[in-house]
């Protein structure tokens, strides 16, 4: 943290601000400038809160220089975080697409669907059996019998399956089932749920809060890695803005810099960013060109008897023609290599 | 849901609508006007998804029209809902403060700080244990050692004590120890926890999410009455926008929405709204002016060896002040009744 | 600014860096911590471009330290800046309430509301003569014969008049008749009219733009002074968030924050902010207590007839009833300052 | 508009709400319901303000249905426009990418940069003359030497040169030198520019406001369709929102959004969106990969002295590796067509 002094301030002020530093444990660095003298603050473990200082006299100014995570970092981890599930390789060299229904509706919904998605060229299923819902009234979703579902397409297609968990209560029953553990949008800062998702044995899928900076968000990743579970996949579905158009504003922006912040791969959901179907395709092609490990999309053969977001669900041959362009998209930036 | 037709959209693409509208179980009331062709959907139950009837050929919009939530609204119970807390009651017909240290940290700080706030006049002592902490780097709280803290802090004041539940797994706990608790804006869509508040035998403090709309907000209560327990106090705090001057956005407007939507009490948080206590007394104020139910505010008397957000802590005297001068302005709006 | 380096950065990057910041005339300051070296950037003129530091190797950010406005600060300026319009004084020591219709519609309907807001206690009129408008097909305002009812309604009630110049082909005109001249929301960084601004020999009420920060409306004041014309006044008026239920989201937290950072006068505008009648009287008292030198509020005695924005105007008797709340409540921040 | 009632309204409400409508002129069509009645506004031209009405006894909501823009939408005219510019077309059928640096600085540069541009595929030439600048300290552009300058890189290259317009006095001068005319982000909404600009007889290249929604872009394009000038490009350019990583956060879903509503063309500028070089490059592949029509890129062959924004502009060599990239992607997209 920096502290910029009034350029009134006295040296009382200043030699008070100091103190005030090291009355916390941590150094202070006084910085001379032409106007005005600044005070770094060294030796701090963990986030300094800056209205401690933003109030005391002659301070007209508090600001965060360094950030608070550690293993989540390029800093701490230069190479490429590659996560294994059974064959597929998420991460850096690849580009793995995750497709399936927002709910699991039934075995022969989860059956087509899934056989729909491999043939186009799915790497994962996707499929929800807990869900979260704006509504008490909205469908929550078949629980375990779900589970019990996205197991038999596993047998059944040999794709390794995704869900998501809700709660501590049943995460060691979701643990048991699926092959990639979901952690949603609306508990990206659930930490209790972080901290049981750094003990679990799977990888987990942590989506980006609707309002969550990309420190925050890998703030919350840094909570799973401290756990001693390192195999984190972000992924970016839209933020809350005042745009009204699309269900969430897609912030593609966030790949270029998560990739260059994190060593973890990051994949993005347009589905939910956009909320209609119209959009999702152009929005996929857009997140493979910018630079996305992966995509997470929803499929239904039917969506108009879906029970759940039916409407931002691509048909399945929508589906497969997207994932043609995606993976020509996808080519071109693997040659783009060769130009440096 | 309102459909509206596109200009052009011939009479199959409304027929398809229709078709599409009554597959779902729903009623189709065609509107026709001067310029196109509207269709009023009726008889849902719960939301309807906009997506799966935006797709069709013809269609240009689609428009939420009425709200989900019942239990909730003033449509359902006009009269407002006042929440009896010991001998405090909540809601219309008084001013109520809650006030406290952000984390208990021993028995003394607490006692302390409970003593400087009963002279001042709160009527609630708020105090943290189990903390929801950005970074697992920072401190996380006493946990049951801060709840038996609070324990003590009642017996000896008198006070009625509001802490924050985290999780499932604790909640049986903090309801044993807590008078009123309060489920906090990182939790907000967390709907495990909020199944289970609606099964507390305790008031739940409900913050509203950091991005959080008032209809999402006002379904997640919902969630909390459906489940059996009617005594929700709704707690406005800030919400994330472009404006850095303040950690958060206090949304004041809020208050005079959620007294006509709903007939819960709404209170309002300006220090986590603030983040900095130069800002805190003002938005006290206006909290107040602007027709909130009560306020929360952090105390502390020695804010510069704070475990945690004590640069937005209050001195114990400036508290004092605040209290005198809310309690004036409140007298003014009681006063105001008559003018009408 | 400060740049900071990587933790793994080389004395190379090093001194890269300080060639790059010494080749644009700055001085370069290095500051060895104990993970990575920071280096501040001394004497620069004007702001500096973040990113042409944070493209070079071994740099992890660039953060801005100080601001670059001047002469609208208080740094420059300690004491309140007190702006005489006739006999009203706008800033610190009063509270003026500005008042009127939207647009001017004819010499009968401005003399009527002009009546109604001088007998409760409004010091200036205003009257939109230009109106800025979202659609071509809207009505735009009698242009100069607005201006002329305005004076009229000057020399019948003796209040000076506030209205909206639009741009520099009428700015002249607009001089000629208003006491205090708007810069709307839509045109605060509209550079040329702010220039035109700084040549005028009357005050200037500056709207903050929709998504302007506090610095960007400093900056945007500072033309004006720049220019030659030190009366301005500021107004807050809400910003556009995600957030819905009221047009836009009062920030009120601006208040205390432009107070602190510079000496002009800050008013607040609640009809725009809240776009609907309901919300403007609470949002009025809010904004008094929070600490505003002044209120804007629309007034229209047949607002269902207005020819714009009729929906957020107050009746006459709604009006009377809000001044008189608004200076109780003025009174008790007046007496508060006997606490320091 | 759609009036929606509360469900305890009775007749008499309903009766004084249609008597409301009608007294502006619409019609009301009232549409009774399961639960509530709602109540159609028809025949309205331009807006309607949803406060008049939001304010009478027994309303619940009030809902726009339809858009205000007439000229500019899809419904008015269904086939894309397409805008010749010399011997280049832009919109439908082709990648148009204009390129140059953020501000005109010398002859020699100027030449520099087209040379380079050109070589790479660049069609137009961007170069600024007059600049809005935040700060009145920074460099405010050329002026008319750089107007003069433009016209001789057209000259020399051959390539069309944009520039933008900052005010009605220098219009003229603007519109003699420049083949297509730039309205800024900061001016969408300077209403008396666009009206000038209605009358112009160069194509406007109208860029988004940073907070503005695509209706009210849509109005502000509708501005000068309706003054004469139907040959505009729109430019999305990101939007302000809570994230700080990226200058502004580009919003790409409006470019399906508006190619789906509007037959004008729409084109992308990742620079200024991007605020930093090393976001350009894979916002731009994104931007063609969503369906834009063209790119706006700023390009400096010495960024490090760049009088403005030379941290966010490209070194030629990286424009030229773009160029190749996009335009692979773009014949991707091209060739899809042949799925449908």
């Amino acid at each position: 943290m920096l502290i910029v002094m009034d350029q009134k301030a006295n040296p009382q002020d200043i030699a008070a601000v100091i103190k005030a530093i090291e009355a916390r444990g941590y150094t202070a660095r006084p910085i001379p400038g032409g106007e005005r003298v600044a005070i770094g603050i060294l030796n701090n473990e963990g986030p300094v809160d800056a209205a401690l200082f933003l109030a005391l006299p002659g301070v007209k100014d508090a600001i965060p220089v360094t950030r608070a995570y550690k293993l989540v970092s390029r800093e701490f981890k230069p190479e490429d975080t590659v996560i294994k599930v059974g064959d597929v390789c998420i991460g850096s060299g690849g580009l793995t697409i995750i497709a399936g229904p927002c709910a699991i509706e039934s075995e022969a919904q989860a059956l087509t669907i899934a056989g729909h998605v491999k043939r186009s060229g799915a790497q994962l299923f996707w499929g929800g059996a807990f869900k979260p819902r704006t509504s008490p009234y909205s469908f929550q979703g078949l629980g375990q019998e779900g589970l019990k579902i996205l197991a038999r397409v596993r047998e059944k297609t040999g794709m390794p399956v995704v869900t998501e968990v809700m709660d501590f209560e049943t995460f060691e029953l979701v643990e048991q089932y699926a092959d990639v553990i979901q952690i949603g949008t609306r508990n990206m800062q659930n930490f209790s749920l972080l901290k049981r998702a750094g003990r679990a044995t799977k990888p987990i899928l942590l989506k980006r809060g609707m309002a969550a900076t990309i420190d925050e968000w890998l703030m919350a990743a840094e909570y799973i890695l401290e756990g001693g579970n390192s195999n984190v996949i972000l992924c970016e579905r839209g933020v809350r803005t005042f745009v009204h158009h699309s269900r969430n504003t897609l912030d593609l922006s966030a790949v270029p810099v998560v990739r260059k912040e994190s060593h973890l791969p990051i994949i993005v959901d347009p589905s939910h960013a956009a909320g209609r179907r119209d959009q999702v395709i152009p929005l996929s092609r857009a997140s493979v060109a910018v630079g996305a490990h992966g995509l997470m999309v929803e499929v239904h053969h039917d969506p108009a008897k879906a029970l759940s977001d039916g409407g931002q669900s691509l048909y399945p041959d929508q589906f497969e023609m997207m994932c043609r362009h995606v993976r020509s998209i996808y080519h071109i930036l693997q040659n783009r290599k060769d130009d440096k």
